[in-house]
C-alpha cells in the first residue's frame, strides 16, 4: 500500500486529484479495479482510461481524465517500472548462510548475505553486501561477486569470474564455462585449455540458460548495464559494450566485439573476430560477418550477411516473386531473340 | 512380459495367430528378436516382415504376413507408444520424500510423492498426488503442481507458478524466469519487475534447458496437450493453444498468440505482439511476423517474413539462380538498348 | 614454472637459444611479459616478435627472432595449446567422495575419483579412475562413465547413458533426455516412451546446456573425439562421427546421420532423418534437408536449403538487388513490347 503523492515523489512527477489515495497493486489498464494503479504508456489506448476501473492512472503531461486521479510524469512507463519495483519489495528474504548450503571455509560473505539450501561455493570466494544465491546455484573457486547480485537457481558461475554489484543471473545461467577451442593434432583434436576469465560488469542481466565462455587467454567481458535474455550465447574472448541488449537465442561468436547500446533481434548472431561500433541495431534472424562503424544515424540491419534494414526488407518482400522473375527473364530472352530474328531477315 | 491377447485388448486390436504368445520388448523392425514385439507403421517397409526374427507385429487392417502372429489395429504407430509404456510400466520407483532434500514445512504434498535428494522446495508449495521430482529440481515459493507430474533434475519452477496435472519437465527446464522488459531511463535500461506467473495446463511437456517467462503482469499461458522440445524459449506473456508441438530452439517473443494445433519447426520463430490462428504449421527456421489467421485448409508457412510454403520452397530452390539471373537482366538491357538503335537508324 | 628445454621435448621441438630458462605462464603476443612464453601461429604477427616482452617465443621453422630465445615446433598452435595444458597441470584437487553428495550404495567408483558436494548419484552406476563429478552434477540410475571425464556443475545424465573415457561435459549439459516423439492420438499426443540410451565415446566433449536427447529405441551416439559447443541439441537416434565439430546453437534433427570430420557452423541445423557423408562444412545458419554424399574434396555448404558455398555467397551478395532486379524486369517488358509495337508497325 502507498499514497499516490508518496510515489509521484519517487517518481518526480505531480498528482492532479486526490494525492492521498492509496494504491497497492500495478496492473494493466483493461483488468485494473479498484485499488489499483495503471498507467497509459501509449496514447492509441487512450479510450480505456474512461472505463478503467482502476484508482488512479499514470499518465504523460497534457492528458486530462475527467473524474480520474492522475499521476502525471514525464514517462509514465519509467514510472511504472519504478513504482511496481517499489510496491513489490525486497523480493527475496534475508536468511544468511542456510546449514543445508555447502560453503568452503575460505569463502568471504558481506553483510545480509542470502545463500540458499543446496548452494556450493567453492574456496576464496568474495561475496558482496546483500548479494542473494538462491538453491542449487554453484560457485567454483577464486569468484568474487559484487554487492546486491541475485543469482537464481542452479545458475553455475566457473572459477576466477567476477561479477560487479546488481548482476542478475536468470535460473540455471552458466558463467565461464570453457571457451570452445581445439588445436587440429593430426585429425584430431586436442583441447586448448581456456584459463582467462569472465568479467560482468555492474548491473549486468543474464537471462535463463545463457552462457557466457570464459577467454581461452585474458577476459570475456560484459560491460555496464548490459542485458542478455534466455539461452544467449557469448563465446570466449567476446566483449561487450554498455547498455547493449541482446534477446533471446542471439549468439555473438569469438572474439567478437559489440559497442555500447546496441540492440539484437531474437536469434541473431555475429560471426567470430567481427568489430561492432555503437548504436547498431541488429534485427531478428540477423547475421552480422563483416566489421560495422557507427555512422552518425543509428544503424539498422537485417538479414544474413546482413545489410541495411530497409533494403533488406525491399528484397525480403520481393523474395516470393524468384520464380515468377526467373520465368520472365527467360520469356525476354526468347522474345528478344526473336525480335532480333525479324529484324535481321527484313 | 505381457501376452499379445492381452496387449490387443489394451490397444482396442485383435489378434491374427496365437494370442497367448508372450512378448516382453517392443523393437524396431529391423532389429527385432524372438521375443520382441514390433510394428510396421509405414508400408514401405512391408518386404521387410518377412525377415524379421520378431515374435509378433502390429500392422493395420489389410496387412496378412505369413508364418508370423500378427496384432492388427486401426494405428498401429498409437498401438506401440501405448504397448510401450504399458511394458515399460512406472519411470521412477516411489520413494516418497528424501531425508536430503530441503522441503518447507509448509509444502502440502499429495499421497505418493517422491522429493529426491538435493531437492529444494519453498514455502506454501502444494504437490499433487504421483509427482516425482527428480534429484536437483527447485521449486520457489508458492508453486501449485498437479498430480503425477515429472520434474526431471535440475529443473527450476519459480514462484507462483501452477503446473497442471501429468506435466513433465526435462531436465534443467525453467519455468517463470523474469521476462525480458527494461524501461529506457536516459542511456540506461531500468528493469521491470515482473510480477506475473506461468500456467502449465495438464498435459504439457516441456523440453531440456527450455525457458518459459513470467508475465510482467499477468499471465504466461501454454495450453493443455502442448508439447515443447528442448532450448524452447517463450517470452513473457505469451499465449500457446492446446496440442501445439514446438519443436527444437524455437522462440516465441513477448505477448504473442499462438492456436491450437500448431506445428512449428526447428529453429522457427515468432515476433512480439503477434497473433496467430489454429491449425497453422511453421516450417524449420522460419519467423513468423505478422497475424495470421486460419483458413480453412490447414496452412503451411516458411521462410522469414515467413509466406506460404509452396512459393517459399519455389523461390528457395531459385535463390542459387540469382547471380545469374543478374547477369541476364543487365545482357537483355544491353542487346535491347542495342537493337533500338538499330532500329532508329533504320 | 617449466624449463624451456623441457616443454621443447614436450611438443616434439627445439630451443633456439638458452634451454635453461623457465617460463611459469603462456600469454598472448601483444600482453606478454618477462617469464612469459608466447606463440606465433600466424605469420602476420610476425612483426609484434621484437617487441613482445616475452621471455621465449613459440614459432614455425624457419623462423628467426634476433635476441630472442624459441621454441621451434612443426605445429606452435597445438603446441601453445600442449604447454598450457602442461602448466596448467590438474585443474581440480582430487577430493574423493564428498560426505555433502547423495551416492547410491550400488555405485561403483573406481580409483581417485571426486564426488563434489551436492552432487546425486543413482544405482547401479559405474565411475571410472580419475572421473570428478563437480557440484551439483545428477546422474540417474544404471550411467556408465569412464576414466578421466570431467562432469561440470549441474549437468545431467538421465538413466542407461554410457559414456566414455575424457569426457568433458561443460555446466548443466544434459544428456540422455527423452527424445520428443508423440503419436496423434485423435487430436491429441500420446507421449512416446523414450527407451533408448546415448552413448558419447571417447574424448567427446559437450557445451553448457547442450542437449543430446535418448534414442525412442536404440541408440543416439556420438563418435569419438566430437565437440559440440553451448546450446547445441541433438535429438533422438541421431548418429554422429568421430572428429566432428558443431558449434553453438546448432540443432540436428532425429534419426538423421552426420558423418566423420564434419564441421558445423553456429546456429546451422540438420533437418531430420538426412544421411551426411564425411568431411562436410556447413556454414553458420545454414540448413541441410537432404542426404550429402562426400566428394573427393572436401565440401562447404551454406543457406536454407543449404546449397555450395560460393555459389551461396554469390547469391546472398545479389539478394539487396532483388528490388532492383524486378524493377528493370518490369522497365524491360514494357519497353519490348513497346519496340514489337513499332515494328509491327513498321
Amino acid at each position: 500500500m502507498a499514497k499516490l503523492q508518496d510515489l509521484a515523489r519517487l517518481v518526480e512527477g505531480h498528482v492532479v486529484g486526490d494525492g492521498s489515495v492509496e494504491v497497492c497493486r500495478v496492473a494493466p489498464i483493461d483488468t485494473a479495479r479498484s485499488g489499483d494503479l495503471t498507467f497509459l504508456s501509449n496514447p492509441k489506448y487512450r479510450s480505456q482510461l474512461t472505463v478503467t476501473e482502476a484508482t488512479a492512472v499514470i499518465v504523460p503531461p497534457g492528458i486530462e481524465v475527467d473524474g480520474k486521479t492522475t499521476l502525471v510524469c514525464a514517462n509514465p512507463y519509467l514510472a511504472f517500472a519504478k513504482i511496481l519495483t517499489h510496491l513489490q519489495g525486497p523480493q527475496f528474504p534475508e536468511i544468511g548462510v542456510s546449514s543445508q548450503a555447502h560453503v568452503a571455509d575460505s569463502v568471504c560473505c558481506g553483510d545480509s548475505v542470502s545463500i540458499h539450501p543446496g548452494c556450493v561455493v567453492g574456496e576464496n570466494v568474495i561475496i558482496g553486501d546483500g548479494t542473494v544465491l538462491l538453491p542449487g546455484v554453484v560457485i567454483y573457486d577464486n569468484v568474487r561477486i559484487g554487492k546486491n547480485c541475485i543469482l537464481h537457481a542452479n545458475a553455475v558461475v566457473r572459477e576466477g569470474s567476477r561479477l560487479g554489484d546488481r548482476v542478475i543471473l536468470q535460473p540455471s545461467a552458466v558463467i565461464g564455462s570453457d571457451g570452445f577451442g581445439f588445436a587440429p593434432d593430426g585429425s584430431s583434436y586436442y583441447k586448448i585449455p581456456q584459463v582467462g576469465i569472465v568479467v560482468l560488469e555492474d548491473d549486468v542481466e543474464i537471462g535463463s540458460c545463457a552462457c557466457i565462455d570464459r577467454a581461452a587467454l585474458g577476459e570475456t567481458r560484459i560491460a555496464r548495464g548490459t542485458k542478455l535474455d534466455n539461452m544467449v550465447h557469448i563465446a570466449h574472448n567476446v566483449q561487450i559494450g554498455e547498455d547493449t541488449v541482446i534477446t533471446a537465442q542471439v549468439g555473438i561468436a569469438g572474439s567478437s566485439k559489440v559497442g555500447n547500446h546496441c540492440t539484437f533481434g531474437g536469434q541473431s548472431a555475429v560471426a567470430g573476430h567481427v568489430t561492432m561500433g555503437d548504436n547498431i541495431t541488429i534485427g531478428g534472424k540477423g547475421g552480422v560477418t563483416n566489421n560495422l562503424k557507427t555512422e552518425d544515424a543509428p544503424q539498422v540491419l537485417s538479414g544474413f550477411p546482413a545489410i541495411n534494414h530497409r533494403e533488406w526488407l525491399k528484397a525480403a518482400m520481393t523474395f516470393g516473386h524468384l520464380p515468377e522473375m526467373r520465368k520472365k527473364i527467360n520469356q525476354l530472352e526468347k522474345t528478344l531473340a526473336q525480335l532480333q530474328l525479324e529484324i535481321e531477315e527484313k
